[in-house]
């Protein structure tokens, strides 16, 4: 029998409740035999908005990361808080955390920025434990897992070239990394992009910053994934989120490459920073 | 009699509403015959979310701004848009605009600080035509007119001293500007922040962003000014904006000094962008 793969769970930002963590060791267990979850405890710690206090939460990461005997760790739960781990955590991760794979996405997008700005090679854009809770949301947990296990290549965002590096953010949560030290060097990198309740001006100015910035205007271009869940915008904004991500690319002479399949939803595929690294066949 | 002082009002972002406009020039008229309003039509058009279609937004603001007959350029009102002109208007200023004040605050936050990176030294923080239809927003209108008019020294943000170069900022615009061309160089200056309708958490990811830039990281302080209509915090955040902000200034090492008299208020007082330049005794 082959060596199951071990995966560690550890929830930087908000918590991630008890029953949902249950449902995807339950799912993991019928359809992902090869997959072994561990939930650390602190995934449902709390403390105000956090899952836990900024110690527990770099703790757990810290643990789990630096473990030789986990091959990934997942995180569990956007939400919000991982900047307030980033900064202590990342210097201290070792050579068995450099080895790892790391999923998750939206506020775990700044751990992920940081990961890969730190030469780290196994990190990923995709769905999480807390996806679970959503209509068709085992969908989303089956394709995490089936890309942890095996690397299943229909996991992966369809446009996703080998010759090609990617990278895949919630928009705000990259707009927020732009000049600190854990904004990544994404000169030649198809750069994807999705927003979750965000009014239109916000997607608007978002943009305005990203496209901005001279560093992230080295992206060989620029990928919408999908925008959800907009609160309404008053006056109505008079475009549409591709009209304004197809303005901020001409003002920054950014490409425009067209849609990704992407966003906070059962459908988000899976997004290898770098070049992808699949099964073979 | 001596020379008015000649105002034109634009506006970047969102529209001013025509009664709001009177209600300031009855204002003037009434308690500051020595400034005297021109209101551009701009301010007064309607594009989608904007006040005209960014082209007429980019064309008011350079017009007025390069007119030698005006002497300042008063920022009709915020919500959003600035920083669709900034780019194109910037770079076209000439030498009557450079001896210019500029006076807004909120959204035009973008202007002020594209225009203080430029050099320029009339640059303020301040109220707004449209803070008229604020509960005792006369007060604010008039302090405005009264700075604009001849340098009132009980206009200016309390704290402020002549030996000390100070700015202020709306946080999430400040944070939209790091890392593009428009971040001012604020080494040595007390940084003013305040914040309006932002969950705790949002507060909490910006000054995230804000103290983790290196170049941010050289001012002289921060005070905080107000953070008002907080929408509820899901979970309750557990911390207020003062220990918000303390939090982020022992992690980044800049210096908290206390409060600011600053916000989106009818109170709200002026802060002049470097050392003040006041009325004499």
């Amino acid at each position: 029998m082959m060596r199951r793969l071990r995966v560690g769970i550890v929830a930087p930002g908000s918590r991630l409740e008890p029953t949902t963590a249950r449902r995807v060791t339950e799912l993991a267990a019928e359809r992902h035999p090869d997959v072994e979850l561990y939930f650390h405890p602190q995934c449902h710690m709390s403390s105000g908005h956090f899952a836990g206090d900024d110690a527990a939460r770099i703790a757990a990461f810290l643990e789990v990361s630096n473990d030789a005997s986990f091959d990934a760790v997942w995180f569990g739960r956007g939400g919000y808080g991982s900047c307030r781990v980033a900064d202590a955590a990342l210097p201290k991760l070792n050579d068995a955390a450099r080895r790892k794979t790391y999923l998750g996405y939206s506020d775990t997008g700044v751990l992920l920025a940081g990961l890969y700005a730190q030469g780290f090679r196994g990190v990923a854009h995709g769905p999480m434990p807390a996806d679970m809770t959503r209509d068709g949301g085992d969908a989303a947990v089956s394709r995490a897992l089936a890309y942890l296990g095996h690397r299943a290549a229909d996991t992966l965002e369809p446009s996703i070239a080998p010759s090609r590096k990617t990278v895949a953010f919630n928009m705000i949560i990259l707009s927020q990394l732009i000049g600190t030290p854990l904004q990544p060097d994404l000169t030649d990198h198809v750069l994807m992009l999705e927003e979750v309740s965000e009014q239109m001006y916000r997607i608007d100015r978002t943009l305005f910053h990203i496209t901005s910035n001279p560093a992230i205007r080295g992206v060989a271009g620029i990928r919408l994934g999908r925008c959800s869940a907009i609160p309404r915008n008053e006056p109505d904004f008079g475009q549409t989120e591709v009209e304004i991500v197809q303005h901020w690319c001409r003002v920054s002479g950014i490409p425009y490459l067209g849609r990704a399949d992407i966003g906070h939803d059962a459908a988000n595929k899976i997004v290898p920073f770098g070049a992808p690294r699949v099964a073979e066949g």
